[in-house]
């Protein structure tokens, strides 16, 4: 068996031996490494990403890939270089000249783990040789604001301003400006428009994006792919169906909801008899733009939907910042079978440019496997090196610790990719509709 | 104190409050990184390279900077994605089209800790995505031979073979073609007036290159560094005088040489006096060609190179492949206070393009502060992770265990940008060569 160390040699919950995809996927190493260096050369990726999955065994699928991760403090601080080198060359793509980058972060300045992520976000780009400022849209700050973080860091928030056709802070308008801030609440007027690099674009935040778009992309991916590497899709597609208009406080549209929830659990059934696979079925209704978690629910046949009470009505209509959900997603459940100290677990992947950056577990005691983890009550785990990779042994055998982590990293990748198409049709967007303002 | 993440978190042999060269260097480390960041925008790094470090706590200085690096099976494994994302960079700024990577290896195939730096070389590109296959310039490789080596890898050398202006081996000629051998022997044949990329240039193997002109370039960047934050240059600029023809056999120019023995000695007694450094200055005297540690001595008194007895002159005038030597370098010696279970050590640095990818301890239990520890019966310990900094812990004072290997990587790469403009001379010689050869 080659060896895989394009990703990092990560600790996963799972023990004993290698599952057969995870096989597949390190005996196909140099192929599956060569196809994405050309990919990603074709379609540069995302200044950064995270990607949630769950691993079932038989099915290792992405549920959600998020554009302006939040939890970089999460990592292991031991592949910072990773992340740093990564963070150089994304800067360099997106424009080569930046000697600074401006980050936009959300507007809670009270959530102490988030500002953390933002501080570990700067130090990262420090380190890259950028100077590194933090401009908050947040109206409630209007001066330089420091604030003082549990781990004893620091954080200097300063007011976004805007000059002609650029954002800064105080004398720095650099041409790099990170979003680390996923524009749930709308597009603001202040980022229209601009003629310096915002990364991702302002058609990629969550007032814009739909997961559907995503998941499309990715289900495509996943049939180029798999011919690549003789792998069958469905071992890492979730089904996803997109329907709307929805309004669960007002009751309309749920009839053809339940109907897309049988579909993706007929569907799936007849996949599981084929494959004599013993779990029940069950989909997973979300909003199909961001939602933070909120608007996700778990059910078992078409009369969930049709039977929610008042409660999880409100629920379904509440979601960040109060954007009202109006397309649904209905996405083929996928177990979660791993745990940590017995509780259910989500492996995330972390990624900056085309380059796993780490990971961690998102954990939650009070839930099973068929539960979204995303959810209050959660809570996270650093994942560590492999320790029999510690100190190298040239006399061991050299299939003795195989990285499984490896293909978690993979499946991500295809993720990721998924996510740089979507921001080349935004682009291509962009410029038929400049084109056709020039025309006019 | 900022963070230090460019470098990975290496654990040194040093212990205690950190010394004041090493804080000086993490208290600038955000001008550091943007100036490395632009030096090598300017100057592109060489493929790879590893630097011999001495540190004598009050002078942390490059001793030897290699641009074949043969030790990349002494590195911490953890490391690896580093270096498998350094490769690529490399590879695509080389050769933005290459699909596979030609490795030529040096020739000895019975020197199995070198055959396993290929393989893992090897493992490196091929994670990035690349074909790798290698070449041998052996002329006792007249057919594919697969080595067994002693982790239970394989290798695959196959004759290299010329067709045209390319160097590949059977149905494979890739546009770049690293080079893992140092060409101590001489220029072959073979390897002129190629249409692909060679990396590093053919004028960098020892056959062309001294060592004056890398301290020359490395003396001037430590006073442009210097003046970047505020360092005297001595504290990491060995003073290096090169001397010759001298032939040791024949007894001629050794006059010269302890001459320059002579100036170097007590140019670093008057710098001690001023600085109140209380050690006995010494002067390393070496082939300013490639050496392999060989035609190397450490001398206290210019008599000593004037009082050479038969066999030092003999061991004076063998050098790899049976180069003849001619010219000298006379470099101040800077003691090494490292000590590894008792035995003295030198810290080697490894980096992949402008990268710093890990590093390892030389150690040599028979030998002193002063002397040369590349020589027989040394051995090698990688460097581990400071062990403090395996899990983050959010409460921890950030200034807990600063990263005092960072120093090292910090003086690596300013060896390394020497060797950059090293190969950026040998380009415009060879420009300047085509272009007089065009107007004749």
């Amino acid at each position: 068996m080659s060896s895989t160390n394009q990703v990092p040699h990560l600790q996963t919950a799972l023990t004993g031996p290698l599952k057969e995809l995870e096989r597949h996927f390190l005996e196909n190493q140099a192929e599956i490494e060569s196809w994405f260096r050309k990919q990603f050369k074709e379609t540069p990726a995302p200044f950064y990403a995270s990607v949630d999955l769950r691993n079932a065994g038989y099915k290792l699928a992405p549920v959600d890939t998020n554009l302006f991760p939040a939890g970089f403090n999460n990592l292991h601080s031991d592949l910072r270089p990773l992340a740093v080198q990564a963070a150089q060359n994304a800067v360099t793509q997106a424009c080569p000249i930046a000697d600074g980058v401006l980050i936009i972060p959300e507007n809670h300045t009270r959530n102490l783990f988030y500002l953390e992520n933002v501080t570990i976000l700067q130090e990262i780009l420090l380190a890259a040789g950028y100077e590194v400022r933090v401009g908050s849209l947040n109206p409630d700050v209007t001066q330089k604001t420091e604030l003082e973080l549990p781990s004893g860091k620091k954080l200097l928030l300063e007011p976004l301003i805007r000059q002609e056709n650029q954002v800064g802070v105080e004398g720095f308008f650099p041409c790099a400006v990170l979003l680390n801030n996923d524009l749930s609440g709308g597009r603001p007027a202040i980022l229209e428009n601009l003629n310096q690099t915002l990364l991702p674009p302002l058609d990629l935040g969550w007032a814009n994006r739909y997961k559907t778009h995503h998941f499309t992309h990715y289900a495509k991916i996943c049939t180029e792919f798999g011919k690549i590497i003789d792998l069958d899709p469905w071992i890492i597609n979730p089904l996803s169906i997109s329907r709307g208009p929805i309004n669960f406080k007002e009751h309309t549209g749920l009839e053809s909801l339940a109907e897309a929830v049988n579909l993706v659990l007929k569907t799936t059934q007849t996949v599981y008899d084929e494959k004599g696979i013993a779990c029940k079925p069950f989909a997973i209704v979300k909003s199909d733009s961001g939602t933070y978690g909120m608007a996700i629910m778990s059910v078992n046949s078409p009369e969930d939907v049709l039977s929610l009470n008042h409660k999880q009505r409100n629920k379904m209509s509440s979601v960040k910042e109060g954007l009202s959900v109006e397309q649904m997603l209905v996405q083929e459940g996928v177990y979660t079978y791993e745990t940590v100290d017995g509780a259910v677990a989500e492996p995330v992947v972390y990624m900056i440019h085309n380059q796993v950056v780490g990971g961690f577990y998102r954990i939650h005691t009070g839930k099973t496997a068929t539960d979204n983890l995303n959810s209050p009550g959660m809570h996270f785990e650093p994942l560590s090196f492999e320790t029999s990779c510690v100190l190298p042994d040239q006399t061991q055998d050299p299939d003795a610790s195989p990285n499984r982590f490896y293909a978690y990293g993979v499946v991500a990748r295809l993720a990721l990719l998924a996510a740089a198409r979507e921001i080349d049709d935004a682009k291509k967007r962009q410029a038929a509709k400049a084109a056709s303002q020039t025309s006019n």
